[in-house]
């Protein structure tokens, strides 16, 4: 049984993981026979949103014991993540992605990623191993592995697609149902929530994504 | 289109709705066709539970503004729910059905039901419209329509089974992947989590359920 890690940033689409992203990720995991373990940084968020206004709220909530809430407390600190004993990575999307994981969010092209973010998927790209990027996760490939030329997609979004391109890495667009493997190496992605529409249609391009990680693993 | 309202208690197995099971049944909507409107009470969670420990935390959280999260957003206060305009309801489990909508994971079977709760299921339920209860949630059908000697499954639990016939329902033992309708009514129970093992059976049972709430719609 392949086993691949998801990397989660919270739990909710403005200040954590996209949760439908990551549940609709262990659910296609699961259907492709793979196993599926989570990891979280052990940090604060950098702030949390009250979903129903979108305003923030007066509080602190780590990173680490939110995302438990999306794999009912199956989770290990990111800080532990050993390339080695996993076939492949995938990180979902969300606002979290680009505000914990990275600081994509308020920084756009000039971000930094998160030191861990970087092991990991530095770690796994050098061991020839597929990672998965969702939403507007791939940000974070095109900050890592831009100087590659690596190819990504988060759909249509003509500003972030500038940033993609700013960073190195080359734009492709794509539906919400498909999977974008760039051409040479193991990097997939697709647009999930940054098209939308609706969750059925998030999850045909998420189950193409990891049924293509767990393919290449 | 039909519309199927969806009441949610909070965010995270622990202390508020099941997160898989919440997100599996507005993707099985989806591919059902049916629109999914989401709703919670606007309460406070009865405690918030580190999900990594599962030691209780020292906070408040709201249901409704947690719930908000499953649905980005989408989601309206109970109190507000009208019957009449939608076509079937849906409860999914976690502990937060036991722990906000009524108290049954502390009373057992002399527990009470939220009031809003007890508004929604009866007037579906008077008004010939199909409920569909998740994992947990049956005993909240028990508590309500066990007067009527209504059939429900919460899987294979004995001692949860044996609450469900104290509060005058019939417990009927089903499979993860299965989904039971109460004869001559439109209650349907599926086990969920109360089995598991894993997302992907889950899922199966969830789509099971749904799948036979829209039928009935």
């Amino acid at each position: 049984m392949k086993k691949i890690a998801v990397i989660l940033a919270g739990c909710g689409v403005y200040d954590g993981s996209e949760i439908h992203e990551a549940v609709l990720t262990l659910l296609a995991l699961d259907r492709a026979g793979a196993e599926a373990i989570c990891f979280a940084p052990d940090i604060d968020q950098h702030h949390v949103i009250n979903h129903r206004t979108g305003e923030q709220m007066n509080e602190t909530r780590n990173v680490l014991t939110e995302s438990a809430r999306i794999c009912r407390g199956a989770i290990s600190n990111l800080a532990s993540i050993d390339a080695s004993v996993f076939d492949g990575l995938i990180i979902p999307g969300g606002f979290g992605a680009a505000k914990n994981l990275c600081n994509y969010a308020f920084k756009g092209a000039e971000c930094q990623v998160n030191d861990q973010v970087v092991a990991a998927v530095q770690s796994f790209h050098k061991a020839g191993k597929p990672i998965g990027f969702l939403c507007i996760a791939p940000v974070i490939a095109a900050k890592l592995l831009g100087y590659e030329g690596v190819e990504l997609t988060i759909g249509s979004d003509a500003a972030t697609a500038a940033d993609i391109e700013a960073m190195g890495a080359k734009h492709v667009q794509a539906s919400v149902e498909q999977a974008i493997v760039s051409p040479g190496t193991k990097i997939v992605s697709t647009p999930a929530y940054m098209l939308g529409p609706n969750i059925g249609a998030v999850a045909k391009g998420i189950e193409a994504l990891v049924n293509k990680v767990v393919e290449l693993a």
